[in-house]
């Protein structure tokens, strides 16, 4: 295994491993020995009708089972006993697929700050290349949260043919400048920590503290004032220290425990390549031509992805659907109102089918 | 001057100083030779009826003009020609008052670190004694926005008797858990910074990389998601940088030309004390004492302090009238729709005029 001890440990027994010779950028530059971890669920044979891809967030990995409860199972929105479900680590993170934490191909080093600029388009490149050699022509539906609702709309853009259906959930259609400036003092954080030294940090003194604090602030946007409200309040430890200084303080030791922050600045980075317009022409008229029926998903009290963003999404797609899920817990409610958000997702593929096969019969 | 000189040249020259022989802090400690740095505007023979003090947020000053455009002038909300106008720099700030970055009494060297945790009631009861010196008895309204909104409240509750009206602008009643946890993430960026050192920084290494990711973040939160939309969209400049990292960046390097690590947390752990039943007795109760005229005036897309928040404490004061600032600009409304703001306490102070004209004929 070329990753850290630390990170390889995150990584279930399950996941598997293609290595793919080369991938070309967007940026042009070649990556050589590309390794994409992927898990699957359910029977290949299901894959000709229903092939799922759940693409994952900022710092998930292909265990969706660990990282989005009662989303994968019998009842629930993705079924193994019916469906062939796939999702794979993004090109650029941690968890087993190629990325600045990666040993160099043939070194002794990993990339850490050599690690060239990936974008949106970059990761569903690489996960074509899995999906070509899984053999799988054609996804039923295309899903993920955030980062990963980013590539479910680039799937839909790039790869219409092989794109039975999209949800994006919790994301635009264009990475907005509000969320572009938080990143950015997030990442200013982490090259405050001495021990950043422009990325070429040690195995034995990662940016801990920094990373730590971009951790504590990227909570904040993924919750919600009422959230916070609701479960700490004003309530103080023995120590006088508040609760929420108290929770903040070991989420930021946690990520410690299980990213990288290289990984982290080139996620980041890469998130802001996402506009479903760039290089393609006006915005209005690339999302006119994404015709799949999609489900746009947005969360009541997101202030990362307001609601009015993806109900403006919806609104250009030409055969959207916008649901609104109730939740006080802000962007991360879809990893919270589950049950909720698995009826929306079952409802949605029983239509979608209904209409495919009504159009079939006319 | 005590204070270094990059902090002492942001002072106007028409600030004046009061020195105050010691205070006793609500911790019980008590800070000798303590320095109060204030402006007045207009004649002291106005203060009799027309009193004002204006209470300056996390990282103003005295000059009220400066910081609030708009607010005093002919014909504006506070007009010199009638009013007598007081802003003081609160207690542990940069701008001439008494905090962190001043040289301890009688010795060579600066509080930093050492400096005591001080209260929203501190900052309060040192502006007391500045009105008790420059024999102001009753003012006929106490406002300031954020965390003066918090001293205005306070001042009602510890002072009713000298106490008029009271104007919170952009404040709830108790500092909330999420702008606890917004705050802590911001200190955790000033101590990852190597030259920290423990709140033990030189005069030539201050943590500079820390507080300017910290203000960073603080922009975010001080905007909204609407204005930066609006105002910066996805546009990048030539170096391919987007506009709003840029922004950013330069919003994080002022704020090191113009203030101290030490001095935002101390100031930002001040704001965590501010909770009107703190020791008092259940909130509500607390809130039904205060039976000064209040207006409460929330900005529309405020994520800090949101609207409802300020609307409940509003529904508890019993005399008190809310409001809401429509603007896209988030937290920093009032800063920007000071025409519309202006309006609004003009309109209050009359009111209040009538209805207190009213009560004493009858």
């Amino acid at each position: 295994m070329s990753l850290p001890t630390y990170l390889s440990a995150q990584i279930s027994d399950e996941t598997e491993t293609l290595m793919v010779s080369g991938l070309v950028l967007e940026s042009g530059q070649r990556l050589s020995d590309v390794k994409i971890a992927y898990r699957t669920w359910g029977d290949i044979a299901n894959a000709k009708d229903h092939a799922i891809l759940i693409c994952h967030a900022l710092t998930g990995s292909a265990d969706v089972d660990a990282w989005w409860p009662n989303i994968i199972g019998a009842g629930k929105a993705f079924d193994p006993a019916h469906d062939f479900i796939v999702c794979a680590n993004i090109l650029g993170s941690c968890y087993g697929t190629t990325g600045p934490a990666t040993l160099k191909p043939g070194e002794q080093h990993r990339y850490r700050a050599d690690f060239p600029d990936v974008s949106v388009r970059d990761m569903v490149n690489l996960e074509r290349v899995l999906l070509d050699e899984l053999g799988v022509d054609r996804l039923e539906v295309v899903t993920g949260p955030s980062l990963g609702g980013m590539q479910a709309l680039e799937w839909a853009a790039m790869y219409p043919e092989r794109v039975g259906s999209v949800i994006p959930i919790g994301v635009g259609g264009q990475h907005s400048a509000w969320c572009i400036g938080v990143s950015e003092a997030q990442r200013m954080a982490i090259q405050a920590d001495p021990n950043w030294n422009g990325g070429y940090y040690s195995e034995d003194s990662p940016p801990e503290a920094g990373l730590a604090a971009a951790r504590m602030m990227a909570v904040c946007t993924y919750r919600s004032w009422q959230s916070f409200d609701e479960r700490f309040g004003r309530s103080k430890r023995a120590d006088e220290l508040y609760e929420v200084q108290s929770y903040l303080r070991h989420q930021g030791q946690k990520i410690n425990d299980r990213f990288d922050a290289n990984t982290y600045v080139t996620l980041t980075h890469a998130m802001h390549t996402h506009d479903l317009g760039r290089g393609r022409g006006e915005y209005r008229d690339v999302l006119a031509n994404i015709w799949q029926p999609a489900l746009v998903v947005s969360v009541s009290t997101d202030t990362l992805y307001p609601p009015h963003e993806q109900q403006a999404l919806a609104d250009l797609l030409p055969n959207a659907h916008y649901v609104l899920l109730e939740s006080a817990h802000g962007h991360d409610g879809f990893l919270i109102e589950t049950e909720e958000l698995g009826q929306m997702i079952v409802h949605f593929r029983t239509s979608s089918r209904a209409a495919g096969t009504l159009q079939a019969v006319n």
